[in-house]
């Protein structure tokens, strides 16, 4: 459980972060900034965006697929990862 | 002119909307919501966050590497869209 | 296990028409077709060989993860299909 | 044009190793060889499929749209490659 807790305190400082960057990125559209530096900012984003739903994946699979006792419900939720896989990644 | 303005306003209205699905989000870790709902938002989120990068990619494109006339500048702001894209996109 | 047989048949008819996307990619670039051809037939390359590689990893979700009964097992396959897709996906 | 007979010759280096990668999953799956090596290579010919589509691109890229002196083309030029960057990135 105190794993738990402290894997979701990772995620919310990560998450706490990426409102900080799109933030930025609001800020910047807004004062015309650069317009190379609105793209590498908007990358950046991008690029934590993805780290934060592969990190919650990763509990999702060890916690609900992996940690599962139930074969039924390891299918399924391995079912729901890829769904999410075939939409988001390429 | 007129054309850059509106541009300007849809980035604008979609990075505001990411900023309401990163919120909904840190919502969602902090009430320790159902482990799906949250990857499924934070998919969501990583979507709309790459759409938007590529919104602003393309408008680089179109504005700093197409309709520049001077060569060395489009080949120096083609350069800075093929370094994000090998690091942003696989 | 006719289950596996026949997933394995879809996976051979579908990795001999990316050998074969892959030859005839290969004589468009000796015989210096047009550039816009050629990168149409490498992106759908690409994503035919990212369709592969999802289907296979499905496969290995499906039957040595959720299907596996030893949970040390699963948790060491999780691990295998986590790290891929942090190398390959983005 | 040395310089293009140069990147062609790269570029057939390239597909031709993947043809080899993608003759040699093909082995494997025949041979019904172990999950996760099948899976490796498959992520691995994905990676080389992918790398080789961004030289393309940034072929066309440098070629097509930033040495073209030709606006209108450079435009067209352009929207092909975003096109395919919507398609097949994520």
């Amino acid at each position: 459980m105190a794993h738990v807790i402290h894997e979701r305190k990772k995620l919310l400082a990560r998450v706490r972060r990426i409102g900080g960057q799109v933030a930025a990125l609001e800020k910047a559209l807004e004062a015309d900034a650069d317009c190379t530096d609105v793209l590498v900012q908007a990358a950046a984003a991008k690029g934590a965006m993805h780290a934060l739903m592969m990190e919650i994946l990763s509990g999702h699979l060890a916690e609900h697929v992996a940690a599962e006792p139930d074969e039924a419900r390891r299918t399924d939720q391995a079912r729901v990862l890829l769904d999410l896989l075939r939409h988001y990644a390429r």
